[in-house]
């Protein structure tokens, strides 16, 4: 893998993101995570319904998640997705949020995933995920 | 601390909290675990806002989650919640989502938190806190 | 319809549904309403996925909603779900939420639905929901 | 008020906003109303924290929403904003909610919103909106 294939999705904070002391409820950030996973994928040309009829399912089996600073209403970001091989059977999203005003990092997560073989209900990775996982 | 002091909160699916395949967004796992932390502490007599007026304000700062299996619309569960100490500084929120039609921990987690004094933005436990983490 | 007919789901505000000043963001009242309507319609049979099989589906159209009061952190309300029909092709939920530690009625909406025949694309409500909706 | 006075705000449906058909929750309607109004305020210089400290609150106190048609995951939108007054004390936000890829408006609603003055209690407009109001 090469550092071009980290994947970027920027957005901003909405109002009804933050709390009462009107910063982002951190759930949140597990939300823009999500997205920017999904859409790192989709870019790489894998479409989950389409995985999904050819018999495998993608899941979320672990999150680790550092949480540096807080997002404000307002602030603008981006989150990052880079996908990198953990063993046979899994796969690591490494992720950050940052802000964009000063750069700087707020949230750093591993997250990871591993896919399912819907018949045998047993974890496979589909050779497309494979070959992105090899060098 | 004793088992006693295990904190419980108990909710339901909602259906705007599940995705395309019927179960449960992952970042709603930690809005749950969240608001049970929130009772939790407001149950041993911690109020945000009072320890804001008295200078400290409490952070998450890392969050370990396993998602073993998925909660779908209309499912009952309970959200524990024990607290332990974690170093001098940090204390860590141990908790389980657990599905209540089998008692199967769905999600389980460990979540640490500081607290930190406003006037000096150094990282320092209330006694508070300090008590309720000690033998 | 008779007044047993009215339907009452019961919850508490959770933290991540405050905004800025402590209150429930409005969007939250949609959730909430939703959530109601939708177990109203189980408690009466009625099954979204079962009734999609059959070749019909149910959309909201319309919302009117008064806002009249907050809900606030912590808060436990009650959400109310009474259906009664608008014309031959519609038929509304009206709906109020209200607060438990007063009961005051901090919402009232008038929701109206309809169904869609999924193969001719036309209204057209199934027999089962204009017999809820007769005397 | 002219035609310039028309504010937008573009984004697209985040993933976790869509149900088990795969199209937005109603409630999401509502949030990307809020936010795209939260914006035109600002964009008029109106700062909710400095209006509360100059002793006025803003409150909505009813919405018409009408549902058109849904948006789906991935969909990008435009959310339109224009302010006209409704009587003394009260003004509308007139709102669409466009979708980008054929301009077909999904969603149109009014927003009818106050202010308070916090030491009475009265509905009270600031000057700053009454001018913005009047022609």
């Amino acid at each position: 893998m090469t550092d071009q294939q980290v994947f970027i999705w920027e957005s901003e904070v909405r109002d009804n993101e933050t709390d009462l002391q009107g910063v982002v409820n951190n759930a949140n950030y597990f939300i823009y995570m999500a997205h920017a996973r999904h859409k790192h994928l989709q870019s790489l040309g894998i479409d989950f319904a389409k995985m999904h009829e050819e018999g495998c399912d993608f899941f979320l089996i672990k999150s680790e998640v550092n949480f540096k600073a807080p997002l404000q209403s307002g602030d603008e970001f981006v989150v990052t997705s880079k996908m990198q091989p953990n063993g046979r059977i899994r796969f690591d999203f490494v992720q950050d949020v940052i802000r964009k005003s000063d750069n700087k990092v707020v949230v750093s997560a591993i997250n990871t995933a591993t896919a399912v073989n819907i018949e045998t209900k047993r974890p496979a990775l589909p050779d497309k995920i494979k070959e992105l996982l090899a060098d």
